[in-house]
């Protein structure tokens, strides 16, 4: 199962970290110039470069598909590449895509993101280019729509061992307005959202308790996260908000469960960037950053074990 | 202001109606075969017929991206190339995409789909064919990150005239699993989706009263859409659910308000499938079922006026 296959990478590397890819043209040292085309072949040139230095230390990265959408076709190619680039190099890809719709409709974007025999598949060209389908091992979306337009996603991810992370608590600063409102029952809205999340995965839990169905936790609001880490025993959490954002390894230690199980911690800007705080090449500085972040990481959670 | 041009339309074309290019390839009628390419291109064909036969009738298209992103890179092209072509019929567009994400985010996909000058401007090539972003006049979005993942579109519709709905109560069976909770307040969860609705768009109202930020509101709950009618005087509605999802004219009646001002209601399947139940071509068929909607409209509403 996806999340076990993820779960054991993470403690072979002892790293609960997830590298994202939302490449802006402005990370590049050199930025990006000319047609759409040659700006994202720049992107993905920078990104093979973050990849080929990371890829040993992590299990999983996580590509943010509205940095490469302003690109259009262009910018699609060059996510496409991305992850299958990713794969080729044993990653588990995480697509960062918060899709959500109706049944019918959310059924087209799971055949887009969880399904490998999609309209296209992911080829190699002849002249080394990849193309192809969206596809990724896992895929943010988003519950405002309910059940139904869950479900879709659900069932792609059974038939090819695929899993999804809903949004519960994300980690901007306004998530609040909606996510914190009391409910007549007690709840908050995330809280809700947090039991729909274990609801939706009940029937597919794997080897370490942990479902298909996982939940973005920003690790901005560590007394929510601590709760829901309680609330939600078989929930897997994908954590962003560490570093740029103001997430720290102290902030986080509550959003994982014993043994520094049940989730992952995404670092985005802190890599990619990590060149111009550092100096030095963006891939050295890269590479760095992850293992000063593993330290980090671990230096609170202590040894990830099950 | 582009709310006002979208009501100027529907009272000109006395048709408050968008058709829905959800372009599935089982909905054309010898199906989509062959390599992305050739499969997007069969699309892109049949949805320039639906255009011709229908762009003197009704003031808007609203395309569903989902239907376009299984083709990867062949069904963006597909997408903007559908946009553009009813952009080029005088047709407003409404991209249907649901985007949601934390304020830096959340602008690259305001950069993507309601920026004009974004990575790839829209261009004809010399064989004709049209690339580019996915530029569009309006762009559904999902409010459940709060303020800060709104205002970057809306920042973005300011500056080009463009705009928004958000979703409120959607018109899938399942949408009251969340939308429907009572607050501790007293109000349902999408009623204060629509209040934040109203405060978003408190700064940009146009010449009918109506802002920048409309709600998308289901035909299929006509006591909601009636509260929400009478609670957000400002807030324009896009309506789905009329035809293949259960919703008739009767049932969304009071989704409008006098003069059968503030809202458009969408149909997608009944419009794009119309052919499979009238017989003829698709195209003829398409336009009979337009002609039949409109009618069906107005025989509730009466002719539309300010």
């Amino acid at each position: 199962m996806i999340f076990d296959t993820l779960i054991a990478q993470i403690v072979a590397r002892q790293a609960p970290i997830c590298v994202g890819l939302d490449t802006a043209a402005e990370y590049l040292p050199h930025g990006a110039q000319g047609t759409a085309e040659e700006q994202a072949e720049a992107v993905f040139a920078f990104n093979k470069g973050i990849l080929d230095a990371v890829c040993d230390l992590i299990p999983a990265v996580k590509v943010q598909i509205a940095y490469y959408e302003p690109l259009g076709a262009a910018g699609i190619r060059c996510f496409v590449r991305t992850c299958a680039y990713a794969k080729q190099l044993g990653l588990i890809v995480i697509a960062d895509a918060k899709r959500n719709d109706i049944g019918a409709t959310a059924a087209q974007y799971a055949r887009a993101f969880l399904t490998p025999e999609n309209g296209e598949k992911t080829t190699t060209s002849p002249d080394g280019s990849i193309t192809g389908g969206l596809l990724c091992d896992l895929l943010t979306v988003n519950g405002y729509l309910g059940s139904d337009g869950i479900l879709p996603f659900l069932s792609a991810c059974k038939a090819q061992d695929r899993g999804i992370f809903v949004l519960v608590k994300t980690s901007n600063p306004s998530s609040g307005e909606l996510q914190d409102l009391r409910l007549a029952d007690g709840r908050s809205v995330y809280e809700c959202m947090g039991d729909m999340v274990e609801a939706w995965g009940e029937e597919s839990r794997g080897a370490y308790g942990y479902s298909r169905v996982g939940a973005v936790v920003g690790a901005t609001y560590p007394e929510e996260a601590k709760a829901l880490r309680r609330r939600l025993l078989h929930t897997f959490f994908l954590i962003p908000g560490y570093g740029a954002q103001g997430g720290n390894a102290e902030m986080l230690k509550n959003s994982f469960a014993a043994g520094g199980m049940g989730g992952i911690v995404n670092n985005s800007r802190g890599i990619l960037c990590a060149y111009k705080k550092r100096g030095g090449t963006y891939i050295d500085a890269a590479r760095e950053a992850v293992l000063e972040m593993k330290a980090d990481l671990l230096s609170v959670l202590g040894e990830i074990h099950d």
